[in-house]
């Protein structure tokens, strides 16, 4: 058996961690008023693996005995537990489906290999046979970019890139390190800080996603405004496409025609499988601080957010929550610990004495990084910002807190599924000025969906990633769906309401998740119909045979 | 008769201006020395238009009424002197072949288009017609990209952006200017400097190059480390393809899968007409400021710019020129102006008895640009880095001289042609690490080069972009080449050995001057044989008929 390890099977992260609320006493009040759940009455546990019923896997003898030639016979699994874990990513979608057992099309095997020669002859094998090739990372996708389609007739094989784990060169010169694509994020860390570099890309799904996911899908972490998103830290590439490899060397900057890495970057599987990336290291930072500051409302946050943009400050992180989200923070917080300590007594009394609304607080959360001069005039700076537009600093404490917390919320989902509700997130960029309608198009879009579908709902933003034309905004939402319809169906109504917002409003599908399955309904409004063709004229030239991942990035009617 | 206005038809820029050196008392020995060329003796004016050998238009007759009807008659011409225009860029081989009356194959005609629905009138009207369409901005592509191939029996159109030259809007909120890509660099700058904002872009050709072209061929400017590279700047695109237009909306980032945004810029022409570009714009700096500095040799230079480009300072300009460009720029002096005041009379004695060697000086020039207190902390810390490296600080009076005379240098080339001398550019990019590999071996590939042919030459260079994990070396070249040989064969050894050079070295085969048919052999030694067949399969996707710029990018043996 391989020694890869992975995600629980019916959920986020490793078996023994989940959220608990037993330490945050404003919590189960808050989710009771929000989402109208009453979290004293017992949840339902998730199902036990022996309940599910899995259909027997179809590896053809003779491909089955190709894969076991490549890859050696331990590494190449038709177990259960393996195949289930390997049919779905972690979307609200898939944790619904799993949960309820609908599996309608496992891989008929799951494959480890250990380096590049073996993913090229397992490409070549499934290619010939004309099977089915899925890539699987830390399987953290939540936009369906993993699950073999439905009606699938031909073998499936998921290959797991876990062995792919290792560091393998920096060029300390450049600032450059050579890194296996199937590493995760905390191993990679490891590996490079031990050598006194850092990638500095933090996704959510740190833990549990790699580098060659974060690669395939866009993939953006919390402080991309210093280091960049994915796109901007992979510098070079290579990818096994059947019968040859694409090299691409490490470069800083180049003119060669069309870019093949921007091809590369975000094809979720449909172009070939990522074996190794070039990206951008950096020094561990002499300094680094995370400062909480909070504005009386959401439209002067942005504004700072926007001002500090354009400033002389370039700050590694700039995060401000709306109202709802603050609330959400304040309900989750320990007693008398981080930010409580200071805004759940007197801070709170003397700013509604100065006029705030309490209703409207918008928390904020802004990172330094650098020298010590550096980062003490970035932060004089952003406090000029910050009180230009009626804020106040709150200062490291909140911060730190945030910058220990900030892996831990995929598990909520979890525990909300436990207890019949759903929650799940959408997220999208778009231009400064259009920031307002994106907000308020998409707060309206969803409160009316549950109005919709006769629900108690909650919707709350933050905004993520800054840029100098523009941010990420990050919607969170949560309802209990009727118990009497269809979980799907009615999950399908909200997240339908906010994607077509973010088109109706000028923003994009999805600034970090990908277009996957769900999201694929609205590339064509994203990027055109002449766009889309270009993007499917592309993949077509690579993949006639459909083998690649077939299914994702496209919508359905654009597949050849 | 259109109004667009076009190069000299011979050479680089407008009639009337062109490289003189009565001013410069050291230039005619410096060449004497360095290129073996008498500038006492007489030069050779380019030759007579009326002496052309020039071939009748083969424009159909039926296609012909299609563009008349498409953009009014006045905008469709056969004119010579137009069809000779738009033969050529502005490269060497394209020079010379201009000079010596080669014109194998004219476009047939050439089409001003209004706006984007004439563009695609044209554009359907000879994919229809089976002919074929070049695209053309300010006609200044030194990679041979604009010229039909000699061989080509179909009718060629040359479509001439120049009357798409307005700004249409700015989103002031966000830092964005929509912009037609037909508009010249001082044009446009003109057009967003009246309303207080800059797009920063300031690529050498500036004057006489276009925003559609700066797409298409992934341009960079002078102060890129501040404002990025053209595929950082732009943001949005309108692209007309046949029977369709791309139309991607202005986003900060996306993660839609292979970024079409991307495949779009460095497609010099066959991925269609880009008509409308929404860019990065920001407002004027309160401060902007060129320092000049000294160091001793080329290595320390080197190294204080890789130590700036992880320090805490962000520079809009890191230049550094090599002994040899340094003497160069010293022999292009006026007297008593500018450097020479400083560098001329004391200095350089005060610099030997430091033990400095005047033969291995480097001038480098840094620019800062922001508010005072921004550009006191970046100037303190690169003096820092500078002096650890051994350099000096000359001051603002030479770079506000370099930051005047940025844009006359492709006047020399003229110059020298005039006389019977060749000079070229070669640029590149690579990893910190590899700069030192790339230099030395392209300056001893250049002059193995020149040693063959038996010619006498000279070779310099200058670090002229920094990235995080490496810069873009600017080669540029001169020799006087034996007058009884054929002078591009001449040429072609030394152009090749140096772009083998960067190949050889773990360059890229050009860091901003595009692939063209120049650079096309060294394609899939870049990108690898894989890649450029993922990059091949794009371009047929797209036009199977090699109806659009058939020829530039790929290499001859990769087109269909």
């Amino acid at each position: 058996m391989t020694d890869v390890t992975h995600q629980k099977w019916w959920g986020w992260g490793v078996e023994g961690i989940a959220f608990h609320y037993d330490d945050k006493p404003h919590f189960a009040a808050f989710v009771q008023d929000k989402v109208g759940i009453d979290l004293s009455q017992p949840g339902t546990p998730p199902p036990s693996f022996s309940d599910l019923e899995i259909s027997a896997s179809r590896l053809p003898e003779d491909l089955g005995a190709q894969l076991r030639a490549a890859v050696g016979d331990h590494q190449v699994s038709t177990d259960d537990m393996d195949r289930v874990v390997h049919t779905y990513g972690k979307g609200l979608r898939d944790l619904v489906k799993v949960r309820a057992g609908d599996l309608p099309r496992l891989p008929d095997a799951v494959v480890y290999p250990a380096n590049e020669d073996q993913v090229r002859a397992v490409v070549d094998a499934v290619v010939a046979a004309d099977a089915v090739l899925i890539p699987f990372g830390g399987g953290s996708n939540i936009s369906g970019s993993l699950t073999p389609q439905a009606d699938e007739q031909r073998p499936v094989i998921s290959l797991d890139l876990g062995r792919l784990n290792r560091l393998l060169e920096i060029d300390e010169g450049s600032g450059l390190a050579r890194i296996q694509a199937g590493v995760l994020g905390p191993d990679m860390e490891e590996q490079l800080t031990a050598r006194g570099w850092t990638m500095g890309h933090q996704p959510d799904s740190f833990r549990h996603s790699t580098l060659g996911g974060w690669v395939a899908t866009r993939s953006s972490g919390m402080q991309s405004d210093k280091y960049g998103d994915i796109a901007d830290i992979t510098r070079g590439l290579r990818v096994v496409l059947p019968g040859k490899v694409v090299v691409l060397r490490p470069l800083p900057s180049t003119s060669t025609g069309p870019s093949v890495r921007e091809m590369i970057l975000g094809s979720e599987g449909r172009l070939g499988v990522v074996t190794e990336v070039w990206v951008n290291v950096h020094r561990l930072p002499e300094n680094r601080e995370i400062i909480a500051y909070l504005f009386p409302n959401w439209a002067a946050g942005i504004a700072a957010m926007r001002d500090i943009s354009t400033s002389d400050a370039s700050p590694s992180v700039t995060r401000i929550s709306d109202a709802n989200e603050t609330a959400f923070s304040l309900a989750t917080r320990k007693e008398s610990k981080g930010i409580s300590g200071k805004v759940s007594t007197g801070l709170f009394e003397l700013l509604r004495r100065r006029g705030w609304d309490l209703e409207k607080v918008c928390l904020s959360y802004i990172g330094y990084e650098g020298g010590s001069a550096k980062v003490r005039a970035e932060k004089s700076v952003v406090g000029k910002i910050v009180s230009k537009h009626g804020g106040i600093k709150l200062g490291k404490g909140p911060g730190a807190l945030y910058d220990q917390k900030k892996f831990d919320t995929p598990y909520i989902r979890d525990f909300l599924l436990d207890r019949g509700a759903i929650g799940d997130v959408s997220e999208t960029a778009a231009p400064w000025s259009k920031l307002p309608d994106v907000y308020q198009g998409t707060v309206r879009a969803t409160k009316e969906a549950f109005a919709t579908l006769g629900v108690t709902g909650f919707v709350m933003c933050h905004l993520a990633h800054s840029y100098h034309s523009g941010a990420c905004l990050y919607f969170t939402f949560a309802f209990a769906p009727n118990v009497d319809g269809d979980f799907l169906e009615q999950y399908d109504v909200v997240k339908s309401a906010i994607q077509q917002s973010f088109m109706d409003t000028g923003a994009t599908l999805s600034h970090h998740h990908g277009v996957g399955t769900d999201h694929a309904p609205w590339l064509e409004q994203d990027i055109s119909e002449a766009g889309t063709d270009v993007m499917a004229g592309l993949l077509r030239s690579v993949d006639p045979g459909r083998n690649l991942n077939p299914g994702t990035l496209l919508p359905a009617h654009r597949e050849w």
